[in-house]
């Protein structure tokens, strides 16, 4: 792209504002238009990131990974796009039309460009302390359970498994200590506990089948797991209530659903210097979600200690045409690669939070932006 | 370490816990005794932190470093440790005694690991993409002006500026964007204008060498920056209100240092989706500041969206005997590599906030962690 103009001191060239303005007013029409129509929340910016997306893909799923809006945004906004001719549907592409083109021109999107250190994936931890413990978590996560619907599960490439190891590690919330994992598709317990670092791993899981895969695995590995039934509407049972020095979950993204999560874990927390791993997409919690959580977390004496974008890829799950997602999609096309992916977070206690401890009802997993269950 | 005792369900090995209790009681008088005496906010896993980098390194810069407890806490938690003989001081070094070590595996703590990237240093970002910038950046660095402890200046190791820039760049914050800075030792305004992506930099900065140094560069390489004379103390000129898509700014840490440099840099973003970047230290901001920081932050529509710890290396200072911490530092030696480092962290508006607009007093630059003023 080129610059042009002048800027108010008159000595350097700068983008046009009149042309850029006009633009960006089709970019904030177009998000209320989004937002007044499904009361989902909607940012001019996440127009600017979709277009920024759609100058690099037409794939709906790569557009869903690129861009970070979440889903049933992204699909409302492509159908917004299209009745105004901005894009259009070629076989299982989306691309820019002409017209399109030239509102990210006006409004100065550039392609949008991922600049991630090609040897940890951005992820930032160094796998080659895991070198040992890679092949043999591979060799046992070659024989787990399917990922089912009924759990919302879809579980992460294993290299995204080992990384948040490797994560816990380095923050020293591994060695030595007492790790909480409440639900476990992810099979974070089996990596963790092959290291030898940790000197316990309690899996409270809801799938049977997951219970005994862990157990098993334990059994015949020597792994100091424990997995355990547990249903997250349910109380968190005395024995596991402030007892842990760690905790990891990837919660269903509804807001109910994330701090049922959470508030459990929390619970199960020691209470000062205890801390945590999660995982939270864009694709199912926008940034108002996001906001409302940090919120949520820091009222809850949780101080926030890393937020890695794109830490977690997840392998494609196969009731992809059960979604609640799927019915809204504008192109009916299989996935071919992971694109789902979350950030991981890091919470540290600054003292023991007040947590209630109630039954919840199975609605919680269910808002407006939860997309895959 | 080995793991011994077994835990509840008596099939797996893991860590006693009597003689881990006795010195978890210990890290926490220790804490208590720092809190008590000093003011200073300190947790049992604050002390836990330095005993784990005490197994690494005794040198007092490098334990700051690596152990990521406040400057003051770990200056006040080496003589406690010392008066209850879990360390002795030998020559410029700070040893564990016999006594110390076996606290260490009483209470179960391992020697700090480092688990970063060894290619991004676990920043995450590709630097690759600023090959050709780096170098020209590198010839214009050379000849900045010195840091001076009135403006309270320590600016960031080269590569650590460019990756601030990359950072942004795959955020979608550099192209086509007007970009605010204030402060600029660390001349990101420099590095980001070299790409030519930016539309506009503008940088508001206190000090006179600074500001022309920046124009005289921006002339020389016709660069799209202009600096301007500004004291973060005075109300945000009116021309820079709501008018930027991206804040950068390296604040000073006391929490009115940090919400002063904020509250101008959130002022100056247009308003929903503007985004900004900033760097926090541990070692002058507890984690008890760190979460009213971000109490602060959302209730003025901040999202925090990226927190990356260890992101960001500073340059030694040349007033290092003149800052606070010096007078207590119990080990008087120079740091000889850079051992200052802060997180990069992010957020971006989901609406436009309230924001004051008053003058400030100079005092806001001190509190009782900061250290380097």
């Amino acid at each position: 792209m080129t610059t042009g103009g002048a800027d108010v001191s008159g000595r350097y060239p700068s983008w046009p504002t009149h042309g850029r303005e006009g633009a960006n007013t089709v970019l904030q029409e177009l998000a209320d238009a989004v937002r007044t129509a499904q009361s989902l929340f909607c940012t001019a910016r996440d127009v600017e990131r979709l277009l920024a997306a759609l100058q690099v893909t037409g794939n709906v799923w790569e557009l869903a990974q690129r861009s970070a809006v979440p889903l049933l945004v992204l699909y409302q906004l492509l159908e917004l796009l299209r009745s105004r001719r901005y894009v259009r549907y070629d076989g299982e592409r989306i691309e820019l039309t002409e017209h399109g083109q030239r509102l990210c021109q006006d409004a100065h999107i550039a392609p949008q460009r991922v600049i991630r250190c090609p040897r940890c994936s951005g992820r930032g931890v160094d796998l080659s302390v895991l070198a040992d413990v890679r092949e043999r978590f591979a060799r046992i996560a070659a024989n787990r359970p399917t990922a089912v619907r009924r759990y919302d599960q879809a579980y992460m490439v294993e290299d995204a498994t080992l990384a948040r190891v490797a994560f816990l590690w380095g923050q020293g919330d591994l060695t030595g200590k007492e790790l909480l994992i409440i639900g476990d598709d992810d099979l974070v317990s089996v990596a963790a506990a092959l290291t030898r670092e940790p000197a316990r791993v309690v899996v409270l899981e809801v799938d049977q089948r997951l219970i005994d895969f862990i157990n098993d695995v334990a059994r015949a590995q020597d792994l100091a797991i424990e997995a355990v039934a547990y249903d997250v509407c349910q109380p968190l049972p005395e024995p596991y209530r402030h007892r842990f020095d760690t905790f990891v979950c990837d919660p269903s993204e509804s807001f109910g659903g994330l701090t049922a999560f959470l508030a459990r874990c929390l619970l199960g927390l020691r209470g000062q210097g205890a801390a945590g791993v999660f995982g939270l997409s864009r694709h199912e919690a926008s940034l108002q979600k996001w906001h409302r959580l940090q919120r949520w977390l820091n009222e809850r004496s949780a101080v926030i200690t890393e937020i890695r974008s794109d830490f977690s890829q997840y392998q494609n799950w196969p009731y992809v045409e059960e979604m609640k997602a799927w019915a809204f999609l504008p192109i009916r096309v299989h996935p071919e690669k992971p694109w789902y992916q979350s950030s991981l977070i890091r919470v540290e206690l600054l003292d023991r939070p007040q947590i209630a401890n109630e039954p919840l009802s199975p609605e919680i997993f269910m808002d407006e932006e939860a997309a895959t269950f």
